[in-house]
């Protein structure tokens, strides 16, 4: 991790300074979890009304030859998980993907050759799909949407005591334009026998604060924007969702639990509503400012190897596509975002206020 | 670096164990220098000729109103660098970036709110044009692109003793869909207060291997290739283009001196043209064998921030766009390739060889 190494100065002050930034052409900011750096270039700004250029996502082959309106018959592998409404109908399903990452069907082992590493790509992927092909997350009430969050958490706690799984990837993917190659709404689970680099980057960042500062930074990052509030985009009593100080792409949100607790999947029902509140008014902004976006999100959570993860905080990351990662961004991991982070809250808030 | 645990064994039977592993469904591979992995899903794999399905990048507005075609009268900065050729017509320039990312004219000065850090953005953004508007680098002849590599090399020795610049980042895009919003042929140089965050990744991993193994991971890595052939695209006696072990994208390539040598900027004139031979072999191959994709490339090399990295080996990086970041790469950093990179290494030699 790259630290700056700075004196604390009188918080007004800052404050100030910091408000002088804005007029430059831009600002470089550290992710102090992390330790990436991004650029905010307020030189190349947009208006946030700018990004609300996108084409609503085609789903160019129709209902009728959709393979998870009805996963069954069109040939999916047997269900792991099923949820019925009350009227018997199913309302979310789990199944193994037909043409998994990787899979259990494989002997987990080392293989070396000449100086390099590989194992056979052992794992878990499965796919979980909700009901209705025309109703995506950022229209779902919070009921539907809690009922999303818990089969990833009965899926996690299932998977999480199988052999190999050192880390269990939960991700959804909104548009062709970032990876949904199947418009019905769905998300993913991969489980992997090593921990997400990523992840990793995060954990070690976490864990240097905290023996640095004796808190844990997300603790920190999430009780600092709740004071602050300009870059809160909505929170309840239980849960914050904000725009990133260093923001890596325009509108990005990060969710996020108040309590600390590196695991997601210790959840509580209670805790869950509360969730699917803050996660679905948040997903719906970004829907409504930026004309249904192609998106991203991901939760980031400790991993599970058997080792505990005391100083990390688990919380959702919710990216909407709005630029291309071109060769600066390849070459340095350092995003170059359009939009500062407290402009992007500002006028998500404003969709959440109006509605 | 996360660093798998692996007892040597007898080489011949390893190998025989990786040839066993092509059937399965995939592979987790590790790079060895910056300890990122990937998966190659050959379970999802295409054959090579399914990866030419790219449009030719359309130049929408025309030479008419490019604004690289005549950068003094569309109004470009002036110039810091300009060839000309033995008629005294302009064959390459340099001049500074109209929407600069990163700019000279502000001061650097660490500035903190709350528990965050940022800097304004101080550096210098930079264009590298060069005279044919049709003329894209995979189609340039050997003097041609060392004439590039010139201008790179001219800028970094010109830019690494400026206030403020710890890392110089060359890069090129070409297609927009990867990002080049100016169709005419460009490179750019950004040069930065911080160290790349991947670059550190990198250096780290190396210094890693050198403490453990008293060797440099890319003279062991490129030895290797030279010696096993299979993942080779081409070689001179000073320079090797292969596909990398881990290769994060689809005919990913990565151009490499053979001498070690952890700074660019050293090159000298006679490698800048074995350079040139080895770099455009293997872009021209892309080229051919993909039908023109959009691609970035960028130079790996040491920081210029006052410290030594003799442990580091500076090479290039090709990636051509074959594939979308969706949420699990987003999540985890782990790419899902498609195509073995000894499948695509052959594909590209065939392309040289039938030249």
């Amino acid at each position: 991790m790259i630290q700056m190494n700075i004196k604390t100065k009188d918080k007004n002050k800052l404050e100030n300074e910091t408000e002088n930034q804005d007029d430059q052409v831009s600002q470089l900011r550290q992710d102090i979890a992390s330790g990436d750096w991004v650029v905010i270039a307020t030189g190349r700004a947009k208006r946030p009304d700018d990004f609300a250029k996108f084409e609503r996502v085609k789903d160019d082959k129709g209902i009728d030859q959709c393979l998870f309106e009805d996963p069954v018959t069109s040939g999916q592998e047997k269900d792991v998980l099923i949820y019925t409404d009350k009227d018997g109908h199913w309302s979310l399903r789990v199944f193994p993907n037909k043409f998994p990452a990787v899979s259990s069907a494989v002997i987990a082992k080392a293989i070396s050759e000449g100086p390099y590493f590989s194992m056979p790509g052992v794992g878990f992927h499965e796919i979980v799909v909700t009901r209705d092909h025309f109703k995506q997350l950022a229209l779902m009430n919070v009921l539907e949407v809690a009922e999303v969050f818990d089969a990833f958490q009965e899926r996690y706690l299932d998977l999480m005591n199988k052999k190999n799984v050192s880390y269990i990837a939960i991700f959804h993917n909104h548009g062709k334009e970032v990876g949904a190659s199947i418009p019905h709404p769905h998300s993913q689970i991969i489980a992997i026998p090593v921990v997400a680099p990523y992840v990793k980057l995060e954990l070690d960042g976490a864990q240097l604060y905290h023996k640095s500062n004796q808190h844990c930074v997300y603790c920190v990052m999430s009780e600092y924007e709740s004071d602050c509030e300009k870059r809160v985009v909505f929170e309840n009593e239980e849960f914050i969702a904000f725009c990133p100080f260093a923001s890596r792409s325009a509108f990005e949100v990060w969710v996020m639990p108040k309590k600390h607790s590196p695991y997601f999947e210790r959840i509580t029902d209670t805790e869950k509503i509360k969730l699917a509140e803050v996660f679905s008014k948040s997903l719906n902004a970004i829907y409504t400012a930026l004309n249904d976006p192609p998106y991203n999100f991901y939760i980031h959570t400790a991993p599970c190897d058997g080792k505990d993860y005391p100083y990390f905080h688990w919380h959702i990351e919710i990216l909407p596509h709005t630029a291309i990662w071109a060769g600066f961004e390849l070459e340095t991991g350092i995003e170059i975002s359009t939009i500062q982070p407290e402009v992007a809250a500002e006028y998500l808030r404003k969709q959440i206020s109006n509605r």
